[in-house]
């Protein structure tokens, strides 16, 4: 009998949001793997400290480059598809030799999530289940404390390593708007934003649903921004009676 | 001491899917508020049958209009106005007795849900919480198998109730794609989807993670859509290694 591979949305950081299934799974896994940056913890497993059971086999799958290779360079694909297939045969062996593993996944797993990497290369040759979760957008939204979206409001989601010109079109175009990956393309954003007319109506989220969370009007942010958890959102203004 | 009204996301329908957060308010639930249409037992209501402690006051909130009265007609605002005008007043007493109220909200509160309509109209009066949940559309893409977005791909949400011309260049522009609100707007949704070039790649998602769950190509379709609980989703096609 194979084991499973859960892919596990973990949700937006607070343990709290996890749902009732990836908190079950969590408390009784035998094999947690999660991926991370080399000389890490790794952001996955830092959101379960304390959750998982302290016999569980833990395997870290550490990326062998983020971004000291641009992703033009033909190397950057290379190394990382040979990355993904060393770790998912280990997955899958540790499946078919009977095992449940679950994989550790920020956001959902679905949604711009890295466990997509391992899904395509593990879904046809064992048992796997993608458990969704509440995504880090979601999270951001609540905590400015307005809805997203009303009515028949248009939402677009762009990642800030998009050209300055589609998200200009894009933003324009669009009435609620969440904008990620924002990081080195702060200042392009920005820009993006002013032209596209949504700067004024614009809020950043920072560790959005965790104890550092920070909300504020993106015109009033003067210090630098977190590369990684910070998610810019704009309201739409749909009907409401 | 004043009692806090909570919009607690239920998420996309599958019980085990809701935050452990929303899990403890609702079995620890003293009032709990759902909208519904009169004469019916009311959507959010059903998904947590069992959950809810059997002392729990229940307090359904019944449409005065749904469908009856066409949106543009000036009445629509008025009487929803004022049904929303009674029932928040309601639940506001019950805060400022003291006690908490638990308002049930399909899907995520903030994320195109009725709970806004209460939300703007109760929270500058007695201390108000809003818990986000997994949206329908992450459990219809969770259920095509396959990840909405990768790399930087665009993804846009539309509403089946936006005029055609409107849909058809969104839906033209963007990667990724989520179709909501389709029901009698069927038609015009599958004409714009063949304008825009993506009709051959939507799936329609019904009932997402309910027992009913079912996925299909949309080109497939064959037998009439439930209005109510039909999601089409088209993935991104973004970079991956």
């Amino acid at each position: 009998m194979s084991g499973t591979i859960y892919g596990i949305g973990l949700g937006p950081g607070d343990p709290d949001l996890m749902s009732v299934k990836t908190h079950r799974l969590l408390t009784n896994a035998k094999h947690v793997a999660f991926f991370r940056k080399a000389g890490r913890k790794g952001q996955a497993r830092s959101i379960v400290d304390g959750m998982i059971p302290e016999d569980a086999v833990e395997f870290a799958m550490e990326y062998p480059v983020t971004t000291e290779i641009p992703l033009t360079d033909p190397r950057y694909n290379e190394i990382l598809s040979g990355f993904y297939e060393e770790v998912t045969s280990h997955l899958i062996d540790l499946a078919k030799s009977g095992e449940d593993v679950v994989v550790l996944c920020e956001g959902d797993p679905f949604f711009y999530g890295s466990f997509m990497h391992i899904y395509t290369r593990v879904k046809d040759h064992v048992p796997t289940e993608v458990v969704p979760a509440i995504t880090g957008m979601s999270g951001a939204w609540t905590a400015t404390g307005a809805p997203i979206t009303w009515g028949d409001d248009v939402l677009t989601v762009l990642m800030g390593t998009l050209d300055e010109d589609k998200l200009v079109s894009h933003i324009a175009a669009t009435d609620a708007l969440v904008i990620m990956k924002i990081g080195t393309n702060f200042e392009k954003v920005i820009r993006a934003l002013k032209a596209g007319g949504k700067f004024d109506d614009a809020y950043l989220v920072q560790f959005a649903t965790m104890a550092k969370q920070t909300c504020m009007k993106l015109s009033e942010v003067t210090e630098k921004v977190t590369p990684y958890f910070s998610i810019i959102v704009v309201h739409g203004q749909g009907r409401r009676p």
